[in-house]
């Protein structure tokens, strides 16, 4: 298998390469079930926390281990933007968002209780790695969408091109499928 | 708005009860966001962890900052059972069940990288409520059929009948849809 070698908050990992089209391959992190660098992405995060900050918001779910942890250190609350509007939400409030790895229209959804959260608040954006950034625009706009001021965006990696709008812990390059 | 008033690990809540189809109504545990009783969840269930665990499984997405929170205090890794099968994952492994909140089939999905953590293992799964188990009988299928050894069931919340196959901090009533 392809890999791509990569050291964060002075955790080391050879992140699986792979496509997610004809054109693209990526390198893919995944938070979900790695303890080890999520605690140290977190503690390097929490240094790093813009000033004012209110409240945390992260898409589902590769990052909401890593918003967890940095709750813990920060003592900020946080707030999950879900992939569907579930039947027991109150006026939900949703974006649609285009994903770079599974290609599809993905929605972005705010539960009212925790649009309260966020109204009037300075909220951080917690996310794993900023791409394209239209996830990150999606939530943006949802967030100014209820009355939320975005102060800040932390990310693992930003990947493809550099972008001065996220404060990264590292980048990724894009890579060629393998021929 | 209804609520029902709990109290797990010293921490008290008020849950919305919420209707989930024409008969039944339940109290809504949501983990997500609620950093003070998942670290309060974690401590206790890390003094009843059952004897001879090596991993940790839970199922997407609302148990997962509790499966991380458990992972930190017992040093013990977790997987996450997915959703749906990702265009990245190599040989995933799935089961179809029906969830009480949604009413809709399903899938539960192991990553073919994730199996590996999980074969010839000692698995404790992790769930925020289990109420007619069908998640938990399909992730107890899921974990044997790639020859992990379940050997005990943590939760927050039993629902509706109570039951000894699951350590649960506390016991939810189902309740009857308002007139």
């Amino acid at each position: 298998m392809r890999t791509y070698p990569v050291e964060i908050a002075g955790v080391r990992r050879e992140l699986p390469v792979v496509p997610v089209g004809e054109d693209v391959a990526v390198a893919l992190l995944n938070l979900l079930g790695d303890t080890e660098l999520t605690e140290a992405v977190a503690d390097e995060m929490a240094r790093r926390l813009p000033e004012g900050a209110q409240v945390l918001v992260t898409p589902e779910v590769k990052a909401v281990p890593l918003a967890h942890a940095l709750s813990v250190r920060t003592g900020l609350p946080y707030v999950v933007a879900r992939k569907t509007a579930k039947p027991y939400m109150r006026n939900p409030v949703t974006r649609e968002v285009v994903s770079i790895t599974t290609g599809k229209p993905q929605l972005l959804v705010l539960d009212g209780a925790d649009v309260d959260k966020i109204r009037g608040k300075k909220v951080v954006i917690v996310d794993d790695v900023v791409s394209t950034g239209s996830t990150l625009k999606g939530l943006r706009e949802l967030i100014e969408s209820v009355g939320g001021e975005v102060v800040g965006v932390l990310a693992v990696f930003t990947e493809g091109n550099p972008r001065d709008d996220v404060i990264a812990l590292g980048h990724l390059p894009l890579f060629k499928p393998e021929e």
